[in-house]
């Protein structure tokens, strides 16, 4: 069952809205015995705060987060970890005046429709925020990563942003507020987006994500395939409309001679010699990079009219002044990395209850 | 739970292997009362069936479906259905030369790494067999949705194949080999696949699924959203390495004012003035189209010699000579078909459990 | 999936640990627009709460219950509603002479052996403190009842302390500190625990709860059946060790003449002129009172020395001083009256959306 | 979710009716690399065989068990395993008489109610049938706990049979008709049931499967507790309607002196000196022999006359003239057998996954 609940085994439920008390995650499944701390999740949740850059939503929250069970002495202990952060930061009036207009482009009229009243509250359920819950509970992933498969490294770019796009990747290169990997292009993303921000417009983002090091064998076939769950996981984020795992989209227009990744024998078993499968391979991982790329739309909330109705059916026109992110991508950057290594763990427990974590030897 | 299971109320698990005795579905969660036949199922699974022109693998199977149980005097009594098609052309000889061999691009090494073990019959459970189990499932769906949303209508084109793509999609001109929506590039189209054909090629596809007639509000947010189930669904299908709703990747290149849909008020209530969105917002349908795109990779079994290493880790070279689709693509559509009907029943049956089936009124 | 999760829709997780800042409920599928608040929720929290007679533990928790999400001007939203409960009575040095050492008749030893380590805080986890956060989900369960099937009633009562038992239970006598439904009891048994309680002792119980007014065709053959799910949820509750369904144990001795409950035609349909199944058929309610029983256990927690180890593997004796329960079955009742109530209306919304509430009609 | 599904990693869908063409399960999540063979699972399907003795319905089925999917040379690959059982001796003639009418203690008119239509032949998916493809379900699982934990021995026996009880349990001696474990009774017993059955009568049965030398650790708390699973997968069992773990409904009786199970160090560790608790505590195996008892009510099909309504709401009275068995329960012990060797296998998977195995060592 999904609805508010991911994972098989690392289950994490996250709660809360935009503009309640407070929201949180809480953590399923995680094993007994891994060091957690609420610093070492901050330290993730700091990536992902709102107010850091003036690219970002000027709302100040301080996103800090409580761990309220689930540890003891500085451990996990098997049992569910709540993960709590409180809205400190919440101008409700700032959306007094669409308490009664549906946002183009926004979910509002969706969840109208769906569930017959909403907390329209900064998007209450729908909002961005809810992610801030994701990126606590990725904290936790990744100290349970650390402990049972520490060669995993998990770090995600934005490589396109409207039009702008990288070239090659340099991992070393992506400390800057867009977290680009080519530090040379950050001047002028910079002021790309700022004649975007200025003139009340937002943009869209590709973001790329790679997992190193991930062990072979990780992924259930065939409807728990490793690629099928990033997929989902990834399409969960708010605004991401596609996906792509290792060519993506472009696969549709290679051949077959073009796409095969060749395999030789390295010093430690077999080697791909390319790879355009991004890592995945009949949903297994093949101990190569795993590669997700995502597209995320442009916010909607924007400062030019844009037409709507209104909860009694009147036509209006809708401008947002709420303090946004002209490009949200820049912030899906550390929620991606955090679905991710939900994603990694919870399928390394899987294995390894499926299969024992057994291992084919070859040669 | 995934694995071989995916759904939440309409759950289909498919189960069998390429060369084994048969394989199927066992499907449940189906609402009682459904009038539902062999004849029925037979006619979804006949689109999907191989052989059926030079573009397809020749293997020869009738893929004739038959109902175990779950149906009573015509209709379905709510308990589990079964899905039976037997394997009737399994030349596993065309296998023997590979049973000691990963074939590159395909999940062979994959599955060695995971399980220790394989099947190595035409790929076992990682055959694109497999989804022969799904249509069979979809064909059920569809007797469902017939009932319980009759207006619904779900169709798959090619929109791509290769560095062939369509401009503007027909849907009455789809009746052809391809299911390329535009009978003026059949031709085409047939001559360059012959040409891949004929030199031992393979080429990827790009593929469209659209969902007329859905209602708004189905989706569960936040981790069972109606996108990111149907992006599961899609790459689950094998050898799918991108998926894209509404504007796709896209996205990532768009402004907020160029991608924002603005609403109107219909006779009917409130109207889309575009479908950027792709008929889901926030995770729930909206009304408008669903349009969901992937793309299918080449089949790696081409003729062209391709490295490798065996069993026991010598290098080598793979020419794959079995009876193989030039482009798998083709018969990925009715599969996606399937799996699109699966996760729309679903999430209506979710819906009504969840909400009671609610509809906010506007105006 | 389990673990800390009940339930198919309506799912509740609970997390938190005796001895952490806060334990809380996660409650998830809750329908939208149900009326809700904090206070009628505590109602029931209230009834669980210790220290409300000399027959409970003598700790004074508040138990408070906050509503964070879920809910937006009174109104459920359909969204996730977390539900916290801080601790605020923990006098942790209670328990400090205990953590080299396994309480025997609890889970210390079972807990140290899966995990490796554990709370050792009042139990942690294991502490029949979790139950609190359950009666508050069962609170939420209760209001969406009230809304959905407002003809539901749910009420347990203790109908067997240690070697005494209820004979006819009289409904309208039960509001008293045992929840035993004969006022003509209370009195004797007030001694008897008494007694039992200044020796240091503890003592058994039995416990009935009965639904009335749970409409027919409720459960989902035949994993999800209504008295499987049932038996499930109360032997889930600390130290339940057996669950009876209508005639129960008593069932194996039954002949089947004596047994079968049979139908006539009443007013309004078929009637059964008697309920030895207990209002369950095949997995399904029929209409008729729903009768569970199950026993708790004595509490282990007792003055009188028993036999243990260390954790070094030394053995020694354990006498157990904390403030405990010398008759946990009393607070037992409202647990499991929430279990009920969450267990009715997850089976109504899976049987909303699984038949769409279909009902065959007779006559 | 449970349905029709039963499992967490080790995943049994059972599908099929009395008097369909065939029914089975559908086993997902059994680990790679165990020996497997349909004979092997024959000998478990050859002890609940009906028309063994005259104690049993006279229906005469093969019960073969093919296996269609999901092993490869004799070992099991980790893909589904698809257990098909044909039904060969379906006299619907003798059910014909009942098509419009609900038989008193069955679940017909429950199904009615709920699915508004029911395959009538036989009981449809109702009937104890169903626990065929249970058993076959169970043979995969003792083959694969062969495998991982071959120390488990899981053997059920009738300890009581309506007024009949067994004193001390003889293992060595439950080789007979009834698997009643003491060779001393079974005359008697005979006599005793060979009366009720020539007056047309049915009786109850008590049943008790002991789970020996599980493993400590196994369970997960809260919800997913190895008894609460025990329970539901006993409950879940026809005609069953009360489950008991260690003392069970008489621990509601006992004094916690009584009932402790204190705690001294063996050879290999702590050991218990008794085992009220049944081999479990908060959930968890404790490596004591699991002991779980269960009633099941006489069948409700007996020649004596019974009131019961017509589909067209008449009062009738009902005989039942079909090849019945007048104590179900005999064959309840295999049946039992099999759901106690999922459940095992099932917790073994799952806590590998969960906690790696992890074992808190003591002394």
């Amino acid at each position: 069952m999904s609805l508010n609940t991911f994972g098989h085994l690392f289950r994490v439920t996250t709660w809360g809205e935009s503009h309640g008390p407070a929201l949180g995650a809480t953590v399923d499944g995680c094993p007994p015995g891994v060091e957690i701390s609420e610093d070492a999740i901050q330290h993730w949740m700091d990536r992902r705060r709102p107010g850091q850059s003036r690219f970002t939503t000027q709302r100040r929250e301080a996103d800090e987060v409580r761990i309220l069970s689930g540890t003891f002495e500085g451990r996990t202990t098997g049992t569910p970890i709540q993960l709590l952060i409180e809205n400190t930061d919440q101008r409700s009036k700032d959306y007094g005046e669409i308490a009664q207009t549906f946002r183009p482009g926004h979910a509002d009229l969706a969840y109208h429709q769906k569930y017959g009243l909403r907390d329209y509250r900064g998007g209450g359920r729908s909002s961005a925020r809810e992610t801030a819950a994701r990126v606590a509970a990725g904290g936790v992933a990744r100290a349970a990563l650390g402990a049972l498969a520490p060669g995993v490294r998990i770090a995600g770019y934005m490589v396109g942003m409207g039009e702008r796009s990288v070239g090659t990747v340099k991992p070393d290169e992506a400390e800057n507020p867009f977290r680009v990997p080519d530090a040379a292009l950050v001047d002028e993303w910079a002021a790309y987006l700022d004649g975007l921000r200025k003139s009340g417009e937002s943009v869209g983002a590709t973001i790329e994500v790679r997992i190193e090091g991930c062990p072979p064998g990780l992924g259930a076939p065939v409807y728990g395939k490793l690629d099928a769950d990033l997929a989902a996981a990834m399409m969960s984020i708010n605004a991401v409309k596609g996906v792509e795992i290792g060519e993506g989209m472009a696969a549709g227009r290679l051949t077959g001679s073009a796409n095969a990744d060749e395999i030789v024998m390295g010093e430690d078993g077999p080697e791909y010699l390319s790879n355009h499968a991004g890592g995945v391979l009949g949903g297994i991982s093949t101990g190569q990079n795993i590669v997700v790329r995502f597209a995320v739309k442009p916010t909607s909330s924007i400062l030019t009219p844009r037409r709507s109705v209104t909860l009694g059916g009147e036509e209006t026109e809708v401008v947002t002044k709420g303090r946004h992110d002209p490009c949200v991508g820049i912030r899906a950057v550390p929620v991606a990395e955090a679905m991710a290594a939900c994603v990694v763990l919870d399928h390394l427990l899987l294995d390894r209850g499926q299969t024992g974590g057994v291992r084919g030897i070859v040669g």
